[in-house]
Parts: C-alpha cells; structure tokens; sequence
C-alpha cells in the first residue's frame, strides 16, 4: 500500500471508511488485552520454579561465610548476592549494597535521603527551586518519584544514541538541577543503549550542583534478545577517569530475571556514596531478606547459569517482539503514519504515530478492548509536547493475544492518522 | 545476705575485696558472650523450618484469589497475609497493608513521608522545631529514626502501667510536639503493658498538631512467656469513641514469630491514613515480596495454628527468663542496688542499678568477656540522666551461656555498686 502523505482526501476519505469497518469489527470481538505494563509472562515465571524447592536444612540457609541467614544482621546483604550483582553491573563486590525485594524502592529511599538528610550536600528540600533531569521518552515511575519529592522536571529528548548531551551540559551549569535519569541499556521506552562517547559524557559533567547524582537504573543489563546484544560502556570506569565517582548509582534487580516483586535488588556506588546510603540503611532497617538473596545466590552460582538463565527468557521474549515488529512492518510499514525502534533486548517497543494521534489511538483500542499504557506517560507530567508516543509492552500476552492486540492497534493508528490527515 | 545500704564502710569494703577476687576468676575464663540484642536464637528459628519446605507448583504460588504472586502487583499485600495480620492485631482486614521484611522499615517511611509530603499536615521537615515524644527507657532503634529526621528527642518516663500521660497530656499541647512513640505490650526494654486507662488516656489525646502521629509498635503482640499473658486494650475501639482513629498507625512483624529479616511486616491505620500511605507506597514500590507473605499464611492459616508456634517459642524462651530472673533474685535479691521487672513477655529484662553504676557494669561485663547493650541504650540521644538503666537481652545465648553471662553480671553489679558506695 502506497503511503497515506501521497493520497488525496478521496483516497484518504476511501480509505477512512475501510479502516472504521475493519475497527467495528474488530470492536465486536470483544476483546481483552493488556499491553500496559512491562510484566513478564507466565511461562517466564516457570524458569526459576526451582528456586522455591526446599531450603529447609541449615545448609541452606547459611550464607557461604557461614552466617545463619535466618536472623538479624548483614545490612549490605549476603557476600554471593554481592557477588551476583557485581558481576551483573561488572564492578566488584565492594561497591555493592544488596537491598529488598525492588530496585525501585531502593531509588526511591536514595532520592528521599538526599531529600531529608543529603547525600554529599545540604538536603534537596531547603532548595525549592530543584530540578530534575528527565531524559524522555522515559520510565514513568521514575519520573512520579521526582515528581512526588517536589522536583521540577525538566524532559530531555533521547536521541539515537542516548540523552541529548548538549542540552544535559547546558543544563547542568544550573546548581538547582540535582540530577539525571537514565535507564542507559534497552532505554525505557525506546529500546535504545547509550553510546560509549555519550557514556562518557555524562560521567564527564562537571555540574554545578555538588551533589548532582546520576541515576543510573540498569534495569536491563543482561536483558538481551539476541547472541548480538547492546554493549554498554562501564560508566565507573569513565567516572574514576573523570574524578566523579560520587556522581553516579547504580541500580539493577532480578526482578525480570526470576521473580516480579519477589526477587532480589541491588545498587552499585562509590566508598563514599555507600556510607552515606548505609548510614541511613542502619537507621531504617536491620537488614533485608537474606534468605531470598540465598534463593538467587544458589540459583545462580556463576555467570554462566545466568547466561544461560537470559536465555530461556530470550527465547519466550523474541518471538513476541518479533510478531509486533513484523506486524507494524506489515501493517502500516509503507504509510508513513507510524515510525519505532526494533530494540535488541529491554520490554518495550516505543512507536511515535503522527503528531496528535497518541492519545486517539490509545483511546480507540481501550474502547475495542486493548489496553495499553496511556500516552504521555512516557513523559514527565504525563505530558507528551508531540501527543505521538506510545509505550507497547508484548512480553506479558501470549503470542495468540499479541497478535489479536497488535492487530487492533494497527487499524487503530490507521484511524486516528486518517482522522487526522483528513481534518 | 543482708542489704549493702546497711553495712558498715569497713564490712563494705571486705565485700568488694571478695568481688574483686570473684570478678578476677571470672575474667580469666576468657568468656566470649552477648546479650546484647533481642536476636532469636537459632532454636526458635528452627521452628519455622518448614516454611523454606518446596512451594515451586503453581498452587504454591498463587493466593487465596487466584493471584500469581510471582508476578507484580497487590501493592498493600495478599488477602490471607492482610488476614493473619488482623489477627494478631485484633483490627479488621481492611485497615492492614502488609509491608516487606521490617517493620521498622515501615515506621522509618511513615516519619519520612510525615517529613517530606506530610501525612495529614505540613511536611514536618518545614517545621525546624519538630519534637518526639520517647517514653523511656524505650526501643533504640526507635529514638534514632527521630533523631535521624532532626526532631528533638523528649524522655517520657514509663511507669508500671505506661508512659506518663499527665505528662504526655501536657506536652501534645504544643503544636510543635510531632508524635510519639509507644511499644504497648512487654514494652522494650522494661516488659511492661500500658493499661487499660493509659491506652485510652492515648486514644483521647487531643494534640495541638493535628497530624500527631503514635507510632504504635505492638512489636510483641503475641510473644507471651506465660499461659496468662498480659492483656492489651485494643486502641483502636477506643480512637473510634474519641474519633481520633486518624492519629494511631500500629506495626508488627514476624521477625520473632519466624525468621528475624525474613518475616513480613504490616501496618493498620485508619481509611485516612492508609490512602496517604498507599499514596506514597504507589510511588515508591510495587509491590512487596509476595511469596514471602505466602510462605507465611500457608504455615499460619488460623489462630490456632499461630498461638501454637508461639507457646513453642514460649518453651524455648521462658526458662532463660526465669533463669536471669531466679539468678538475679538469688545473688542480689536482698542488697538493695538492683531492681528489675520480671515480664510476662518480649524479649528483654530491664534493670536499674544504683544511680551511676549502669555505665561501670557494661564496661566491666564488656572486660570480661560479656557484651551487653551499652548503657544509657535505652534513652534519647543515649543519654541515661541516673545512669542506671541496662536491657538484658537473655533471647539469643543458649542456657549454659546465659548462666555464665549471668553470674558475671551479678558480680558486675556488685563491684560498681560497692565502688559507688565507698566513694
């Protein structure tokens, strides 16, 4: 099919009443579909069963020095689970703080500390003017946490090779800007990693505010879809280059790797970032769940077993993100209504329809029975400046659903672009 | 023997040459023992066992509506979890979120949302002479969450029967008088319960900040010694008849019922709170470890099978009490220079020494071989105004150790109380 910018309002007008048929149709089936959130699938959930098989000798639950899991103590967490992340983030194990069941909750009390007490510098809350940096499209909960904590959030556009640099440098000059999002491999939404030379520059700022933090959310770091994943630049290694160590966070979880909520998180940081974060730990908890990290130090005693682990994961992913690309290449990949990032790895597929379309085309198919994440929410406020970008998460359907859903949203973008081209 | 406070300088000094000699012996045993914590010891964690026995079927790991708890979601927590909670706290499950592994967690979220967004108020953080009222002796870890958030720590004496509510009473007439904090049952460290009366003296307070918070820890709800354990009134019946429901939030555990750091937690509050609470919670997490809280309702689906596990802790922990306390009775019952309460319940017994000596006991325990929680602990900002409280935490060392750390501590106290008495 020829592309909808070439077509006259006849062909549009033609078209139009093609689309609607094929729309009420579709409305008729009543479906019920959800391409919302970035939740694994069941068959996902199936790969790590064998972490809850029984633990219930002392042997398993004693850590490999020897301490009894069972009761209070080791506020950083275990010495394998140390060792797991360490090897997932590829820093070593003393810059590793294991935390609870969520990394996003560990991002949350990092923002909140610097809040209340700091983090290197005087409490965020005396400055009423602060800012965050929201590179965006980007990931929602992210930006509700600056939101809540009163930041003003300042969107960022993500290019092809990560946040735009320029615009990051510029702003950084600002001391009431006091930090940066970033989900740097398989971005969230779009797909995309950071290029070394962006990498770089980010661990290069030298921004006005002294206790400027990256929040570097490596939510995906061995999240890969293919033999031929994203490679990410080690940003610690750039930083002890640059002298700034105590700029930047990491933060990761197993959450997509063996249980959603029930796995095991953790944050990577500089010696003097980690005093500070236990300094406030000692206060507000005695330690996590030791016996979970127990769970997941077993399940995964080396890095091939984690490899190994992507793997299955990969194999229920790809075909999913597979089925939606090949269905948008398909469907609209001629008619210019429609542009997306067929991304090596992460949970999304971000598309951009025509300006002005995003909200319709979520709309159209809430009202058929497909429910995906609201448009805008991607951006800070939930406000997408373009009303272009759509988030589409198919890990969670299964392919049979995926396809019905994805169908649906095919024709919906159709609608709403010839809605618009003919307004 | 007779009372120290009637010998002669000359008797008294005799004495102290035999309790030197004693203490010398004892310190050259080499002993290497703590009751510094209130830790579970390793036989009570033996009880939970078979919580860690094989869950990895789908029926494992589904709740009780069909829930998959592997996956996200359920942010305030299980329904069966919500139900044991209500349990233990006599409240419906409605007014239950089920938290992560700490209770304490929760407590130190709820100031730090008190501070940042406010809970019902201002922030707190706006207001720089925020203040706390810290019955004491009281729970350590509680007074330095305070502390940690910069509010002014104001002891509270703790009578028999509860904190001084004519005190209290007087205190919350300030605006700048936040909250205050209360362990209402075999209250920690001194084992006592509040009454009836000083429950509804709590309930009835009518505060000058209208978002005064009791944070009440009923952190041993159902770890009673005896058959015939103490009794708590149920505070919120009584906020309801006030309609002062909005300013008590309750918290517990199972840190002391199955594994101390791998239980679950939970709070209950009133619709007001728990909205704010939830509120903050959408932001900040998910939802929290799920399995865990199935792990909990499958080993306690009733009462019954609750209370049993608890007298079997009961079994294990009522003769290391009644051993410190016949030890006690027997080496320095008729001196004069110790007194102490003998609990129904908890996990601690609480002594005083003669005023100046609780600073001189730990350190010479501490000599010898004995750790025991540092002396002044108890109080706000460690500072013991008689220097005569110290927590015995007789839980965690097996019978055998505990006799020893006993018998040194009995010698302890002489020697410091001989000392002061012949300066």
């Amino acid at each position: 099919m020829a592309s909808y910018r070439n077509m006259t309002a006849q062909q549009l007008s033609e078209e139009l009443n093609c689309v609607k048929q094929e729309y009420e149709q579709l409305k008729a089936q009543n479906l019920e579909l959800n391409m919302a959130r970035g939740k694994p699938a069941p068959e996902q959930l199936d790969l790590s069963m064998e972490m809850l098989s029984d633990i219930s000798s002392l042997s398993g639950v004693k850590s490999e020095d020897g301490f009894d899991c069972r009761n209070y103590g080791l506020l950083d967490g275990v010495p394998e689970a140390k060792r797991l992340f360490a090897n997932i983030f590829g820093v070593d194990e003393s810059m590793i703080i294991v935390g609870g069941n969520s990394s996003l909750n560990m991002m949350f009390d990092v923002i909140s500390q610097a809040m209340t007490t700091g983090l290197g510098g005087e409490p965020w809350a005396y400055n009423k003017n602060r800012k965050f940096l929201c590179p965006c499209p980007g990931y929602d909960r992210h930006f509700a946490i600056t939101e809540h904590f009163g930041f003003e959030l300042i969107p960022i556009a993500i290019l092809d090779d990560g946040p735009d640099m320029d615009e990051v440098e510029r702003l950084v000059k600002n001391p009431d800007v006091k930090g940066m999002w970033c989900v740097p491999k398989y971005s969230n939404p779009t797909g995309i990693t950071y290029s070394d030379e962006v990498v770089k520059r980010i661990a290069a700022l030298k921004p006005a505010a002294k206790d400027f933090k990256v929040m570097w959310d490596n939510a995906y770091a061995i999240h890969d879809l293919y033999d031929t994943p994203d490679s990410l630049a080690n940003i610690f290694e750039y930083c002890e280059q640059f002298g700034t160590s105590d700029m930047v966070i990491e933060f990761g979880s197993t959450s997509k790797v063996t249980f959603a909520g029930s796995g095991i998180s953790a944050l990577a940081g500089s010696e003097n970032n980690l005093k500070l974060i236990q300094g406030r730990m000692t206060i507000q908890t005695i330690s996590a769940d030791k016996i979970n990290q127990l769970r997941h130090s077993k399940m995964f005693p080396d890095v091939k077993s984690l490899n190994e682990h992507m793997k299955k994961h990969a194999e229920i992913l790809r075909p999913k993100f597979e089925l939606v690309n090949s269905m948008l290449e398909e469907e609209l990949g001629d008619l210019e209504i429609l542009s997306w990032i067929n991304p090596n790895g992460g949970y999304f597929i971000s598309v951009n329809t025509l300006p002005g379309c995003a909200k319709k085309v979520v709309e159209l198919c809430k009202e058929a029975g497909v429910v995906l994440t609201g448009a805008g929410a991607s951006f800070p406020y939930g406000n997408d400046p373009l009303d272009s970008n759509i988030r589409l998460a198919p890990s969670f359907p299964s392919l049979d659903e995926l396809k019905k859903a994805t169908e649906l949203f095919c024709v919906c973008v159709k609608y709403a672009a010839l809605q618009t081209l003919l307004a």
